[in-house]
């Protein structure tokens, strides 16, 4: 399988090493850092026999960089952030929920973990197609981001890939962007639009949408847009 | 549910700290160590919002101090070390086995965490019920001990627990105890003696025994004594 980590301005090196650590440990080795803090001794060192990781990993500028070339997208959250935004609130899967989900499946997953501060801010859970949380005790939610990491990568390790192929990220886009066209076309109430887009994005996202599902839904899409005078009006026979 | 955690000579005050944290985080307080290292502020700042954990902990200077009153003892431990001696190479668990034979029972669980350089020795995996292991790539197998105990944790959040009251640590061994003494009484081969003792604890140990189970054993065993020669006569005729 493949599984790319994606670190989201990680701000302590020793975070950094123990999460490359964690992942050679469950057999995942792609490694990509957004505007990372410096890795030097101390983040080497809790790499141990995972150094190699950190120094094959690929360091970007953007967010939009480090997923190119991905299908699914999973961002990992702690209870909080989630709970500051009504909108965002997403049931959100433990670990072996999400493991669930991608059995069978093929391509690249990005799982996106975010800074030890704040975790991913609002836009970048924004464009996440799912979440992932472990659940914790309400006394003492907040884990270290190595250790969580860890309880996800087990999780995930014990997926068996499979041949069905999701779609890749590009394609998704394309996607969302054929309904919203669609959508502004028929006249859809522009307060609602973005709101609605997201909603979209969710729900596909929750159902991992492979290839063809895709090419499915253009087909979907195109033959509404055809004939929105006879759909309406077959509507309100209903 | 109570979990105790024990930590059996840990060597390095941070993971001391890490550990902590991690059971916090998954709704586990008690925590005992065996001859651990200083824990000073580096430890204390690993675990963050967990030192409270860490000033309550019971240290003790001997394995056997460390498990009075529990019932059950799962040792925790890496591919490695099961494989340095055959005779104690029983099926390891992997988290969530464990966490599913837990189920529905009570009682007072301890788990072991050994040294960070060579985990549990062979007599401490030889007191233990039950071996659990994270399972991880061949290709780096050694986890970090705080988050090989994360996963471990967040498997054990996850069992409902319930009325079925493990047995008293104590009464197993006066249960092996009575095994011993009457194996000797029935001239079993000394030489195989402690093989089989250990292999009956391990049997037992698998099969979490309540204090009903303990109780007839003892009958078991009782009945089985009072008449040898009619027992190898039956047997003689099967």
């Amino acid at each position: 399988m493949k599984l790319r980590v994606v670190l989201v301005e990680p701000m302590y090196e020793g975070n950094v090493g123990s999460i490359a650590r964690a992942m050679k440990n469950f057999g995942f080795y792609e490694l990509v850092m957004v505007n990372p803090c410096a890795i030097e001794d101390f983040g080497l060192a809790m790499a141990s026999h995972a150094k190699d990781l950190i120094e094959n990993a690929r360091t970007v500028s953007c967010l939009e960089e480090a997923l190119r070339g991905v299908g699914l997208v999973v961002g990992s959250s702690g209870v909080c952030v989630l709970n500051t935004d009504e909108h965002l609130r997403v049931p959100s899967l433990a670990p072996e929920e999400l493991a669930n989900r991608l059995q069978g499946t093929s391509g690249e997953v990005a799982l996106l973990l975010g800074r030890e501060d704040n975790g991913l801010n609002r836009d970048e859970l924004k464009i996440c197609d799912m979440i992932v949380t472990v659940p914790t005790s309400q006394d003492y939610s907040i884990m270290n981001i190595s250790h969580a990491a860890a309880v996800i990568f087990h999780a995930l390790s014990q997926v068996e890939w499979g041949e069905i192929a999701l779609a890749r990220r590009e394609d998704q886009d394309l996607l969302y962007e054929h309904f919203r066209s669609a959508l502004i076309e028929g006249s859809y109430p522009p307060h609602k639009l973005e709101k609605t887009m997201l909603m979209l994005r969710r729900i596909f996202g929750r159902s991992c949408l492979t290839d063809r599902e895709v090419q499915t839904l253009h087909g979907v899409i195109k033959s509404l847009r055809w004939c929105p005078e006879d759909r309406s009006e077959n509507i309100e026979k209903i």
